[in-house]
Order: C-alpha cells, then structure tokens, then sequence
C-alpha cells in the first residue's frame, strides 16, 4: 500500500475505510512501539508484551535506542530501521524526547500516532502550547493523534492490545479520558464476567476527540455497550447526535461524566444562569441522547449490567422472590423509593407459586419462599419461572441467599447450579429480565448466572437502583430542533429593549409605555392597576426600582417623581399588572452553553424560582410539546393543572410561549440568557411580566 | 442456686443481675438444646454444635427424645432427664410440639427460653392466639421467651453461640427481626473484619421486645456500635430514650427499618396525615434518637465503618488524595453532592506536600500524587500523614489504586503494606479519621488496613455517603419535651370547636363569629374583609364552602344566603380575612402516633402544602428553640427571611405557635390530629386562618 492511499483512508473526505471509522486506529495492518523496554518493572515492557499478542494479526515491531530484545523479539534502534512503514505508532517516551519520535514516525510513514506521555496541555498554558506544535505537525501530515497523556487503546476483535494491563474481552466499549478509571472499570466489568470490545483512553484530546470515538463504537459490531468517563466534553450536540444513534441501535451508552458538580457552578447572572447547573446540563444533554448517567465507575458497571439487551426490563412492574422475609420487605421498600411498582399479583399467579412452596410462604409480591427453596431447590426455578412466564411482572429479583448452600456443601451447591440454569433458561424462554441479590453473590452457582448474562448484585439498593434507572432507558425524547440561522443580532440589554425584542417576536408582554426622563405620565390605553418599574438596575425589585398598585393618574405622577429622586434612572416603564392572584408564576429561561448550545429552562417563578428549584432543564430549542412536557414533569406542575377547587391554568400557552422563547434565543448567538420571570399564568392566558436580557461578553 | 434466686434474677424490681440485663440470656449458667440433632443438614445440628463451642464455660446439655449422641455428647431424651436444671433452653422443635416443651422446661426450672420455630404470629389471627398462650405460660412462671419464630442469640465474651450459622467475633451487638437478614450482616462485617459481639434474633417480640434488648446492648462494654434490623417497632419512645443513651456512651446505633416506604402509607384524613408519612415519622425518630438510618444491610455496614471511635470524623472538611486523576475528581463531586467540602489546602500543606510529590501532582485539594505513589510508596504515608496534620481537614480519603501494586508482585506488596502501616500510625497519631477507597479493595495491603479499623470501601460513593452521615452523627438534638399530664378531653372535631379550642389555648387566630342556622350577620366588631365558611365539610374549600374577599354588610348577606342554599352547612362562621400578600402560609400541623407519639410537621403551607412536600417532622412536643429550627430547616425558609427586598417575617411568633400547638395537642391523648393550615406568617405577628381537628377512632 502506498502511502498516498494510506493518506486516503484517513481523509474524512475519502472512501470509506473497510475497516470502519478510525480503523487505522482499532485495526492497525503493522504497528511499532516506541520505548518497548525489557524491563518487567516498566510500562514499555508491559505495552510491549500486551501488543505482541497480536503479532499473527500484524508486524509488531519493537523500538528503542539501547536497541537489544523484548521477549524474544528484535528491538529496532530507531522508526528509520524498520523493514516495512507501521500504520500505528505508539510512542511510550518522556516528553522532551516526543517531537523528535514524532517527526520520525511521520517521516517513516505511519498514519496514527499514540502518545502516552503527560505533560501537556493539562499543565496549563506552556503545555498547551507544546500540545498545538505537535497536534499541527500529526494533522499537517493528514495523519492523527491520540493522546497525549493516554494510556493506549484496544480492540479485542482486532487483538490489538496497546495497554499496560489486558482487561478482559467481552462486549463493552470503553471512551475514557482517565487511564486509572479504565483499569477500574475494566476489573469491576471482569467480576461480573464481562470486558471490553474496545478500549480507548483519551488523554488530552488533542486530536482525536470523545465524539469522534463514540461515533466510532455506535459503528462497531462486536460493541454491545458503551461507557464513557469524560472530564471534558467538547461538542455536546455531536456526542448526542452519536448517542441518539447509539439508542436507535440499541446500544445503551453510560457516561460518568466528571467535575459537573453542582458545587462547581459560577456565580450565576441570573436565575436561569444559577439554575441551569452544569449538572442540571449535562442531565439534560443525557436525557436527550437516551445517555444514563452514573456518578462513579460502581454505579455505571451496574448500569451497564441490566441495560445489556438480556437484562433490560419493559417496564417498571418488579416481581420479588426472596428466600428470607427481610429481603423482600426491604427490596420492596427500595423498589417503592426508586419509583418502581411492585404489583399484587393475580390469583391464578398466587395459586401456582403456592403448589410449589410451603403453606406458611407468601405468594403475594413480594413472594416469601418461606425456606421452601432448601427444601426443594428446584422450586427456585419453578417460583421465578411462574413470575416471569405470568405477563403481571417486567422483571424479576431473587433476593436474599441464594448461591449460600454451595458454601456448605458441593452437593448442595451442584443443586442450586441446575436451580440457576433453570431460571437463566426462563429468563431466556420468556423475554423477561432476571436478576439477582445474593449475600454470597461471589458462590459458584451465581458465577453461572453472570457467565449467562443474569446480572447478580451483592447488594439490593445497587440492583434496585439500576433496574429503575434502566425501565427508563427505552424512552428516547425527541431530539432537540435543529439551530436556525442566527437572525438579526440584538444590540442593548435594557429591559425595554427586552420587552420589546418579545413583543416583536409574537410572544405576550403586559401592555407598557417607556418614558424618559422628564417626560410627563402618557400612559393613555393602558389599565389601571399599573406597575412603574425604573430602568438600569440589575435586580430591580431589590432596590426598590418597582411600584406596584397604582390605581391612578395621581399615585402615578407621584411614583414616578419617587422613582426619579431616589435611582435617577434614564427610563421608566409603566405596565399593565396581572391578577397574580388568579394565575401561577413560572420562571421560562433560555441559555447559550458553549458545549451544549442552547438551553431552555423552566420552574416555578417569582421569588420561588431559587429557593424551591422546582425547575427542568432541557436542550433547545424544542417544539410546544417538547415544552409542555417539560412544565409538566415539574413538582409544582399540579398548580398548574387546578389544585383545591382553582381554575385549571392555561399550560398550552405557557408551553408554547416556552417554545417560542427557546427558538428565539436560539437564532440569536450573540444572546447569552434571555428570561422570563415571571411568566404569569392564567386560566385563560400567559403574559410575561419581566424579561432580562443578557449578551455574550457582557457583564 | 435456687429456683427462688433465679426468679429473682428476672423479676425487674429485684437486685440487677451481676452479668448486667438480660444476663441469663446472654450468659446463661447452664443451657439446653431441644431438638438436638446429629444429622449434619438439620438445624438442630448445626445449633447443638456451636452451643458446644460454650461447653468449658457452662453444662450444655443435648436433648432429643431419641436420645443417642451429638459429636460425641450424650443426647438426653427430655428436659425431665438432665441431671440439673438449664437456666437457658432452646427450643428447636416444630411448632406443634412447642407447648409441651415449654412446660417441660419450666417445670425443670428454666429461666429463659428461645423458641426457634415458626407457625405463630407472623401467620395471623389464629398464630397469634397460640403465641399468647404459651407467652402468658412463660411469663406466670416469672420466666422470659425469645422468639417464636427466631433464629438465635450469641454472645462472644460469654462464649454462648445459640445459633445456626458462626459469625465473626467483634466490637458490632445486632438485634434483628429476619434471621436471613442478621446472616447476610454477619458475611458483610466478617469481609471488613469486624463481627458480633452479641448477636440477638428477635423474632415475633412475642416477650422480649427490640426496646429492652437495645438497653442490654447500651450496657454491654464490649458493644461498641449497634445495628438493628426492625419491622415492627413497638415503643418507640422507649427506642429512642434507649438510642439516645447509646450516643452519650459513644456507640452509634444504626437502623434498616424496613416496611416504612412512602408507598405504604395509609389513606390520608388531612394533610399533616399525608405528609407525616411512615418513612417521615422513622427518619424523626432517628434524629431524636441519633440514630443512622440506613436502607440495606450493605449501607448499615458502610455506616458502621465510619462510626466506629476510630474512623468518625469531627466535621465536614474532607481532604482527598489520588493516586490517579479521575479517581480525585470524582470523589470531590461525591463529596459535593452529599454536603461536604473539600477545603482548598494552605500554601504551608501545598508546600510541604509538593516536597513529596513529582512536579506534575496537584497539591490543591484533591491532590493528586500523580504516580507518584509508585515511584516511591513511602509517600502515601507522607501525603496522607501531612494532610492529617494540617488541622484543615476533618478526614483523609485515599482514592484509586492503592493496595494494587501488591497483585503485581510480592515485593511492591511489602512497600505497600509499609505504606499502610505507616497511614494507620499516622491517624492514630493525629487522631483524625482515615477512609481507603480501591479498586483493590480486598488487596493485602488494604487488609491490614482493615485490621486497624481503617474504613476500605471498592466503591467512592459508599464511602463518602457513609461519611457524610457520619458527619452529623455528633450533633445529637434536644430530646422531645415530655409527654403532658392529659387536659379534659375535647369531644367535637367541627371548625368551630377547633377554633375555640386553639384560642382558649391562647393561641393566636383570626377575629370571628359562629352564625347558627338562620341567625342574621351579626358580626360586629369584625374588619372588612372578612371571609365566610360554611361548617360541615370537610374540605371546606373543594366543595365550594368558602366565600374569601367580603367587603361589607350587603356582599355577606348575599354571600351568607349563598352558602345557605347551596350546602345547608349547621353554621357558618365569619371571620377577619388577613393581608395573604404580605406574608406566608405555613403548615402546622400535630399527629399522635401509635408507636411514637405525639408529632409535630411543619411546612410551606396552603396549596403548596401537598405539592411542594417542604415539611419537616419531628416528635413533639418541642420548645420554641426546637421548633425554629425546624422551620429554619425548610427548604422554602428563606422566603420567611426576607427574600427579593420583602419583609423579614415573624419567625419566632410562627416557632411559638408551633411549639404551643404540639404541646396542647400532646396533653390530648383523644385528639388523633391537629392542624393549622394556612398560618399566615407576616411581618409583625402570626394568625391561624384555618384549622382542623380529628379525634381518635372517628372518620
């Protein structure tokens, strides 16, 4: 292969790769390792001897200046003596000496380079600048770069292995930009009997970015599963663009995504700003990619364990079967906590799990076996099979000790092994996930369970936990609507230029006059009660910039007099109030993320909006029923919908003027924040009776 | 020593017994099994053979009316047989022969007896019957039962092991109500290396009840941390008095309640009935109690490992060291998300850090050691040592891979162990606590480790959770005030009864007058507005039986006719309405629990009250202070400080009135709930605009 045409297949351009997206990454016809090393304490002899696995597949050539072998095989002294050119170079040298590798490896050919070293662009300003020079040169060459500060990558379809340590195969693929938390990752998935199909460690992201790697696994065949531990997010709409399709395909994808903490928040300009939290965000952005987000790798391996395509339930109705009373009552209590039904069972279910158990068994749900599981252990198979086959339940848990017995005896525990594979072979025969709680969830008999994809927990919170978040997964929202073209920008953020780019806009505002100063009260067509709010204050009511009930012409002149010896303000508006006592307020808030792009946010409002954060963040713009949705999954949504004898308010409008908003901000890139607060709800109607406006760079 | 000294021992007005409450239970002079077995896969075995473990302490004698041996032990065929009396005798026998065996043991003199087998209580009305008989049988010979329907008690310094299965020996006394349960916390503490120093299984509390077994443990000075596994508590003011007692000897106590999920919840007759849920009213008395509640064995376990003297924290600061990147950041978003801080370090610790570590470790706060560890391990010790002395952290978390080095080879794993070693010198010294985090949890290193009672946890989330509880744990609240003689009772529950009743309390409410059927307004000395109810509904509101706004005697009149027609209410009551605008709604309401007493919950209240749920609950009756920071604590308080330039509100009239409305409903035993709903909070004073009364055993 020349290499014009290897030049090619990297062309995102060009054909594509037989090997599929980034195959010159995940299935390197030869590979060199620069800085292979033949000492065993050594990480270039650990990546070394893992790379050579794959030595039938492809020429591994090993590389080193001290020259000498590894393992038996010949060390070349430099890239330049290499007898063929290596498609991937990994280059496990210090820093200081990784330019010159560089050069060399795009000199000698090679098309993808890895680069472990750190001291980078994570070290601040000077490394970022070495970071640039080398990216530049890799991406002048039409080559690429993963890395630096990685710790390599994997493909056990490929049986390329450029890791320090080889976790197990199996069918996860792993993004990770900490190389520590895949190694985490990959032994917490070997106890459950599961590992990667493919493994990439990010480092700085230099080059090669999550999005592009993601994209890359929704592709991959022997993938069936996605993890992904992200310290940064680069361009959030295409990593969920890349997970909606991961959805569709049936992929679950679980992304711990580090440093969101809402502890990390910035001071906030407003109340969208303080509330649309950068977890609030990247909550949003997973419920739109269909993401499940789990804080720690414990959490996102038990994610992933029942959201492979065996273990994830239809629903949320959960069948119970516990071997001791305390277990069910406590998994009951869990399942009601995590939002889960734990249904009466049927008298027809009830009547056959009672022929297989002893009279003092519960048969409600959840099922008491009552000891009827030692005394027959085939009744563990019948009990599960009956719930499974019963169509009243979506899943299935055994609770309690199951797996015990084979600790007292291997004929006891040869027992529960056929007692296992019967209820792995229900599982099978009636579609409908099983899953496991043990004390001895390490004992042989659930070893067997795991090998057959029945996902065994050691503790019920972790299964029950799971399981609610999975019932969940297969309800993908609708994708965000595409930006529109950005319109004429907005030029002031005063609040009559606020109201007005609304009322422009189509979008209702309390009837209003500006005056300026010195200008005499012309207030003719609007309605008393009026309100005189001063312009050029950031928190208006805060210092006393608003005069509320003025019934006339006289209260009026005098409030405006008031107004203008104590703030000076260079305007005043005078507005329509609303009957506040007949409606609800809502806070309805947009916001320009500069990964996530446009937000829109929605809560109670008025001075609830921050104390309660009864609030929903959601990525924009979106279309009425997106918007409506959104109102209606708050805590506070039954006042909306007419609690103790109240008129039903009008939610359609309030939906639909969220909608507007969240499209109007977004054809608007130079608007940071644009929010209503509050929107008063009405039974008949919404008016917004505020607005601030916020441009980017600005404050 | 004789029948009669015996009696003595048990009778509660006698002389305590020298081996502390419940001695004869827990250290029996001598015991005997019925039941005994030699068929190894029979409970009656496995029992018989630890009892034996005790036999140099005490006679254990073995009965079984086919008499023969049990490893090596005559069998007796009946309790008449032994040649003396068994102070203690276990009973495992099936149910139907369980009576007899009873009188043959106190006929033979026993004291105590563990009755093993089910088929009582826990069946029903008929299972109950039985129980009270045998129990009315045990307790006329001044003798005591535990069980029916238990599995057991042990205590290690005694050397009594009554049970199936052997658990570890440890500073750890259980009580709990499911035998499986009280299994799977002895494999969960055995994997920490922490075990029972008693262990005691309830059963059915047919006799000895959770409440007096939790004040032998108080007791007990080798219990040094208590775990309860309740579904039934019985006196609860007895468990919290006992809890209580607990923290002042510095023995954490912790809770799996189960049965108590929100889901559960009965059918609600007012709001402060909807709102004090089971879970609400168990979360309460865990706070008066200090008690942790945890929702599974796994989490009571991580609760244990942080509360022991050793490893709890004195306050919130948490230092974080890595030996990986990601592994730090995400412990510091755990730790965010659960209410604690990760201080900055000063420039002195950052410094004295840096000395220690490569020049690419962060020295911030995580810190991370960035492969320092591994390039010379003695700086774990180092690290973790000068974080521990810095006086700016309250605990020290190790997070990542440490213990791990050790699965590489024997010799890392000797650096590591001294490593260890040196961490554990170096919380002993400081006395500050030290948590471990791994993904080689059970590794060598982290073994020793947990010899020293350093918390290792394979999840990060397990262990910040536990500390963040542990956190709080010092912080024991005032008791609740005592229980009130009874006032005379009140006999009706109408509107006006509890008006009367709250104002003749001298409690403040709204100016108003009672109309009977047919009475003409007469309402002077009332101010317009006023509003009107109509009595005899229940939800006066729903049902349209409120009139609001009255401006003066005409619209009354009307309005009076109105309600008149409508609802043929028996009376009407006219009362001042108050400025809503200016304050805001609480809930107050008071409750009498079956198992706990009298409760007080307060919240956001008005139509707020059930959507929001911004309660809290807690057992009553309380003092001002109590209750101020009760309502301090509300999610929504700050809108009574003053929120957006309003008027900071009258939060200590609002406190009284909370602490004068528990106590005047504590003096009514007949008085089911009571309720004030809205108070209206403003400026100056509180006003009860509603309020609601249920007597015991009506609706």
């Amino acid at each position: 292969m020349t290499s014009r045409m290897e030049a090619a297949i990297l062309d995102r351009d060009a054909e594509p790769d037989e090997r599929g997206p980034l195959g010159p990454l995940f299935a390197p016809r030869s590979l060199a390792i620069v800085g292979a090393s033949d000492d065993p304490a050594k990480w270039g002899n650990w990546i070394a001897i893992n790379a050579l696995k794959g030595a039938h597949r492809r020429a591994v050539f090993l590389v080193n200046r001290r020259g000498g072998t590894v393992a038996g095989h010949p060390v070349y002294p430099s890239l330049r003596d290499l007898p063929s050119p290596a498609e991937l170079v990994v280059l496990s040298v210090p820093a200081n000496s990784i330019e010159a590798a560089i050069d060399d490896a795009l000199a000698a050919g090679s098309r993808v380079l890895v680069a472990i070293a750190a001291g980078f662009g994570e070290l601040g300003e000077a490394g970022r600048e070495r970071e640039a020079r080398i990216v530049a040169r890799v991406r002048a060459a039409g080559a690429r770069l993963l890395g630096p500060n990685c710790m390599g990558v994997s493909d056990a379809g490929a049986e390329l292995f450029v890791a320090s340590s080889a976790a197990e195969t199996g069918p996860i693929g792993l993004i990770s930009q900490s190389g520590n938390l895949g190694i985490e990752l990959g032994l917490l998935l070997g106890r459950e009997g599961l590992g990667f199909s493919r493994f990439v460690s990010l480092g700085n992201q230099a080059d090669i970015e999550a999005e592009e790697v993601l994209e890359a696994l929704v592709d991959h065949r022997e993938t069936r599963a996605i993890l992904l531990y992200l310290e940064e997010i680069r361009d959030g709409r295409r990593l969920v663009a890349a997970a909606r399709r991961a959805h569709q395909a049936g992929k679950p994808v679980v992304l711990i995504a580090a440093g969101a903490s809402d502890a990390a928040s910035r001071a906030a300009r407003s109340h969208t700003g303080a509330l649309a939290t950068p977890a609030a965000v990247i909550a949003a952005a997973c419920r739109a990619g269909g993401i499940v987000e789990a804080p720690s790798p414990t959490a996102a391996v038990a994610a992933i364990k029942v959201l492979l395509p065996e273990a994830r339930p239809a629903g949320p109705r959960l069948g119970i079967v516990a071997d001791g009373g305390g277990h069910g009552v406590l998994a009951a209590d869990l399942a009601a906590a995590d939002g889960l039904q734990v249904p009466r069972l049927g008298l027809e279910t009830a009547a056959a799990l009672a022929a297989d158990l002893p009279s003092t068994a519960s048969t409600a749900n959840p099922v008491d076996m009552a000891g009827g599981g030692e005394q027959d252990f085939s009744s563990y198979g019948r009990v599960v099979e009956t719930l499974l086959a019963s169509g009243e339940v979506d899943a299935v848990l055994l609770t309690g000790f199951f797996g015990g017995y084979s600790v007292k005896s291997d004929e006891l525990g040869q027992r529960e092994l056929a007692a296992a594979r019967h209820m792995a072979d229900a599982r099978d025969r009636h579609e409908r996930p099983l899953l496991l709680q043990s004390m001895h969830f390490d004992a042989m008999p659930n070893d067997a369970l795991r090998e057959r994809e029945v996902p065994v927990f050691a503790a019920a919170e972790d299964a029950i936990h799971a399981l609610a978040r999975a019932v969940h997964w297969r309800d993908l929202p609708p994708a965000p609507l595409p930006i529109p073209p950005a319109e004429q920008a907005v030029v002031a953020d005063d609040y009559w230029t606020a109201r007005q780019f609304l009322e422009e806009a189509g979008l209702p505002v309390a009837a209003g006059r500006l005056l300026r100063d010195g200008e005499t009260p012309a207030v003719e067509g609007l309605r008393f009660p009026v309100v005189a709010k001063a312009l050029g204050l950031r928190h208006k009511s805060d210092a006393g910039g608003v005069m509320l009930g003025i019934e006339n012409d006289a209260t009026l002149a005098e409030a405006l007099a008031d107004l203008r010896t104590r703030l000076s303000p260079p305007a005043i508006v005078v507005e329509e109030e609303a009957p506040l006592a007949e409606g609800i307020e809502l806070i309805v808030g947009c916001r320009r993320d500069p990964r996530f792009g446009p937000l829109l946010l929605v809560g109670l409002g008025g001075i609830y909006a921050e104390i309660l954060r009864d609030t929903a963040v959601t990525l924009g713009p979106v279309d009425q029923q997106t918007a409506e949705a959104l109102i209606r999954g708050l805590r506070g949504a039954p006042l909306l919908l007419g609690a103790r004898g109240r008129a039903p308010l009008d939610i359609a409008g309030a939906a639909e003027f969220a909608a507007s908003l969240s499209r109007l901000a977004a054809s608007h890139p130079e608007i940071a924040e644009l929010e209503v607060n509050p929107l008063i709800v009405l039974p008949d109607r919404v008016v917004a009776l505020d607005a601030r406006l916020t441009l980017q760079n600005s404050g």
